[in-house]
């Protein structure tokens, strides 16, 4: 276990990413491009664009938009291994860390290490800890189910420090953290940093459509809710696990709330239909807005310079109020 | 929304519970008696005696044991519908505070303020958190799902502040928190104070069996579960909604893995035949030990004033540690 890095001072995550604050762009598919991990990193915090599922062209557009800046992608484990070249076009345009995450990381280490490139990998529960580092992350991201889009069963509150104390490499914390006072607790539980995705899905830089940030700004955490069910509506084939992706609640996941995933899989046709019908027509009473249980705490859409800086601010006010006096 | 107070200060919380410390003992039933009560409180927390499903001999033996400390009590809210003379019994017998959760405390609050003391309500969403305020709660303790026990589906790390943000009353932290750094996390996002099971389910004055301390020592959050087969096997009916009894997985959580309500119901007596076998040869393959995501954090068996002291040892080292610099 090593201890974390105050706020301001340097740390391990600052030396491997280079960044000035330890604020880190969830790479959420779709929705963080290469505008908002420029805005991100030039904010003093660090991007990764959302690679996905794997969308070559689509990847390849974002990452026109981030040059001169450090920047990293995120990928989805499992779908790389369906498309593994995905990885040579992400550290070929520059990306100086790889994020994975949902699957075996072990054939893609050797390529990132070989590259240079700091590897990062975000996982659910103690025990994957413990195999990543073993795998060769260099950071590992402690994600609890509270978070946006897919996640595991176990909260952020408990696992941080579980997996602080279980490995030797930095842990940034996720899951339920869109303001200072997240950050903040997240020092406090001994992570380096946080990485964010909800915070972000509603910046002016992020990809969400304006109807589905403003939707968010106006969602409470207790409006989320974690389904397979805009899995199977995208034809996604996510292996068996407790992940599901949380969204906010809306008509659709309303209509199939309690459905087993084989009744899913029985009109996966009609699902896939609907919400293509619902996509064209940017009708969120049917088409998901991934976001996480932090919503409550996202009521404005603001640039993301602005998120991040008045996350720090946040954070200082809170550490200072709570800074022990002395002698107390 | 006021702001959290520092550790050290005075606060709303430290007024309404005339604690030295900001740590609560979880009314956990059958385990938080009148000993780890009075241990806690002793130790400058506050410590709930647990109530649980409403046992009039057990409650007056615990109640015993308290005299002449600060303690509260705390009752599942839908069984003190069942069994109302308790709340009386608790508040003739010196609780200076009642802690209700799960279920409609409206019938309650009236005969806690007339009696001059102090109404917490456990609350598990945001929409509750309102609720609870408008029915005269003086403290909310916000519960994420993380917790041992029954809880709700919301993670701490975003529930916290979002209820900070909700009401104008004390907030206390509970789910996932088991040290000086969840403690110190808890006070960041703007709760006042922290309340614990899972750390106080293994000291040495809980009345939960040796073995199931042990247990709890070795095991990992990552080794929960959270079901409805405990409440079947204990013939309790838990109102319909998404609680489940989070426990460390063993050979009968395992064996039931995945079994609808209705399956359980249909074996009622053979689970109820189990776990009474299961309990009286204390046989913990079987019968459960209801405990928390945060059991990575509890390693050893210890005096309560120990876990409470190092809690706050710990968290201010945290806070100290991050506190802004001058200039910074």
């Amino acid at each position: 276990m090593k201890a974390a890095s105050e706020m301001e001072a340097s740390s391990q995550l600052h030396g491997l990413l280079q960044l000035r604050h330890p604020v880190l762009l969830a790479p959420m598919a779709g929705i963080a491009g290469g505008r908002l991990a420029r805005a991100v990193s030039e904010a003093g915090g660090f991007g990764f664009i959302g690679g996905g599922y794997g969308d070559e062209q689509w990847l390849h557009e974002q990452l026109q938009l981030v040059d001169g800046v450090a920047f990293g992608v995120g990928f989805i484990t499992w779908a790389l291994h369906e498309r593994p070249h995905l990885l040579a076009q992400a550290m070929d345009a520059g990306a100086s860390a790889i994020l994975l995450s949902f699957g075996d990381i072990r054939p893609f280490a050797k390529s990132v290490h070989a590259a240079g490139r700091v590897l990062v990998a975000q996982v659910q529960t103690v025990l994957q800890a413990r195999e990543a580092e073993a795998e060769g992350a260099h950071i590992l991201v402690a994600q609890g189910g509270e978070g946006g889009g897919h996640s595991g069963v176990r909260g952020t509150m408990a696992l941080v420090p579980a997996v602080v104390d279980a490995v030797d490499v930095p842990v940034v914390a996720a899951g339920g953290i869109a303001d200072g006072r997240g950050l903040a607790a997240s020092l406090a539980l001994g992570a380096q940093g946080v990485m964010c995705g909800t915070a972000f899905y509603a910046a002016e830089e992020s990809l969400a459509h304006p109807d589905a940030r403003r939707l968010l700004t106006l969602a409470s955490g207790d409006d989320t809710t974690k389904s397979d069910l805009f899995d199977v509506a995208r034809g996604l084939n996510w292996p068996a696990g407790p992940w599901g992706l949380r969204t906010l609640q809306n008509a659709l996941t309303e209509q199939w709330a309690g459905a087993s995933p084989e009744m899913l899989h029985a009109h996966k046709e009609e699902l896939q239909a609907t919400l293509t019908l619902a996509r064209q027509s940017s009708d969120h009473r049917q088409a998901p807005i991934i976001a996480g249980e932090a919503a409550d705490l996202v009521r404005h859409v603001l640039p993301a310079e602005v998120i991040v800086k008045q996350m720090l601010a946040t954070a200082r006010e809170a550490l200072a109020r709570l800074a022990p006096k002395p002698g107390g």
